[in-house]
């Protein structure tokens, strides 16, 4: 395209829109269902359970080490799949651009987008394409909805955690947040901190091939491994009682959240998973997950307990206990 | 909920985006999928394909005459998929929430959708809810993600119009288009005109099952009848001709049109079909379409025809023949 930027008119369903999703979009995630390029995607999925997820996005700002708003779009939803314990197979991209957007921006985002599709064997099958007004969006927005298929009697949801089972994180916490707060407010850390953005769909099907009692996934997104370990506590009536320090930390993350006054504990990851699984499963879960790159510092950073049903408690390197909280707000807004 | 505008905290994933969630969103669209509020949802659709489609709405106003946001948002994604030949299903919700919205605002246009989707039993099943700061939206944003089912061999897509086939349209246009287009500029046109937005599914199931040729679907929403058209010339690789007399319009959106320079073939619909069938069938499917309110007055505007590959021709009401252009840009933004 001759054009720099966004206009309005991209958004006009005309010959503009034509050109911008024939030209920027299409190219990107070439597949023969998107090209048909009706208004929806027919899809075949035989004798499998379809698993159905939508996320939106609004990171700020759209750039940050280790990723953008498309490589975090696409990882996200992948993510959310793969919690459920299916396979992500097919992706719709909902785009919101602002009037005024450079198109090498937009461009750079797609093809992030694009490169986590074809490492995972992910297809965008359906999408959609808004322009509004200077002031009334932030660059870019997402939504990307996700279909995945699931073996019949597959469960890992967070209501499925059993008295006794160990809780896994698969690596260090609180990057992804820590990333996008330096680059928006744009403080020095002592080292950059790159946010872990990730698609976990291989490591958790590994996992769930190889390791037969595993109870819970979770990604601990906005919210952070505080807000995961709360909805899988409250959701399965159970206790979980955490050790503060077997999580996984990194010195800048940690210097970063001292800086700043929060909890890493509370800060979003987007490559990171809370596996809870059968005591006797734990061993060779960790054995697994290591074997991965992505999981290669995962490790057992606590119980399901009997006690305090609803209540997650963190021993605290201290040698007290302390409840484990969920922020009734935002600490940090637009994250992700 | 005590509060009454949205506040960023609302997004955080924390304890006030559980109460927004909870007291807000989740109770207008009960149902026992949505409530186990997992990262995604889980289906089962045996023996049929499966139809996926999203479209992202960020219409200004959010309320018009005849509808809302919440209602476009809902009739949008059920039209693209009754337009495919599919009965839609399931439904995903993804809000983006601008910090100040009125919560009641929130509310009623929830109530909006949530009245289409209990009318034609499409189900939201997922969802997600971000909140960005003032000034980086527009009230709200919704994308809505579609699933439905159809039977093996339907095909209506836009490319499989056949000569001789003749061209209907469901119904009098421009009326969405002028309705939020008189809203957002305060416009005092003669008589009200009322946005036609509507959900087609069960007006498109009927004429699925009562008349065996029907060759393409399509709604003409942004870029209207003009665009729906061209779609289908283009795609077919055949030409339509069209004579305007036959195209039903209202007086208020013809005075309108006038007033403001616009021609009604380009103006947005979000309750009408162009549907193209084989002339010995479209008889019946004139007959069918009238039996039904969303229907009735659905006429035949036109053939297709063997010249002009790729063209639409319209024979003016004053004997002249003219080219059916699709707009380059935006003559009418965020109408949908």
């Amino acid at each position: 395209m001759n054009e720099d930027l966004i206009l309005l008119a991209h958004g006009g369903g005309g010959s503009l829109s034509k050109k911008l999703i024939g030209e920027v979009i299409i190219p990107e995630f070439h597949n023969q269902i998107l090209e048909k390029l009706d208004d929806g995607a027919c899809l075949t999925v035989p004798e499998l359970e379809i698993v159905f997820t939508t996320d939106s996005y609004v990171v700020d700002p759209l750039f940050f080490p280790g990723g953008d708003i498309g490589k975090l779009a696409a990882c996200g939803t992948i993510n959310d799949l793969a919690m459920e314990g299916a396979q992500p197979k097919y992706m719709s991209l909902g785009l919101i651009l602002e009037e005024g957007l450079l198109i090498s921006d937009l461009r750079k985002v797609l093809c992030s987008m694009s490169k986590v599709l074809k490492e995972t064997g992910v297809k965008i099958v359906t999408g959609d394409t808004k322009v509004v007004e200077r002031g009334r969006g932030s660059g870019i927005y997402i939504n990307t909805s996700g279909l995945g298929v699931r073996k019949q009697g597959v469960n890992a949801a967070v209501s499925n955690a059993k008295l006794g089972d160990a809780v896994i994180l698969t690596g260090s916490i609180g990057e992804h947040g820590m990333a996008v707060m330096g680059q928006r407010e744009g403080l020095n850390f002592k080292s950059s901190i790159e946010s872990d953005v990730a698609p976990l769909c291989d490591l958790i099907r590994i996992l769930l091939e190889t390791v037969p009692e595993v109870h819970c996934l979770r990604d601990p997104t906005r919210g952070g491994v505080s807000a995961a370990l709360n909805d899988i506590a409250s959701s399965s009536g159970t206790g979980i009682e955490i050790q503060q320090k077997r999580v996984p930390l990194k010195d800048n993350v940690i210097g970063a959240c001292n800086l700043l006054g929060l909890d890493p504990m509370q800060v979003a990851n987007e490559g990171k998973a809370i596996v809870v699984c059968a005591e006797s499963s734990s061993e060779s879960a960790i054995n697994c997950l290591r074997n991965n790159e992505l999981g290669k510092d995962a490790c057992i950073i606590g119980r399901v307990v009997s006690g305090h049903a609803g209540t997650v408690l963190v021993e605290t390197g201290i040698g007290g206990i302390r409840i484990l909280d969920i922020p009734s707000g935002e600490s940090l807004p637009r994250i992700c």
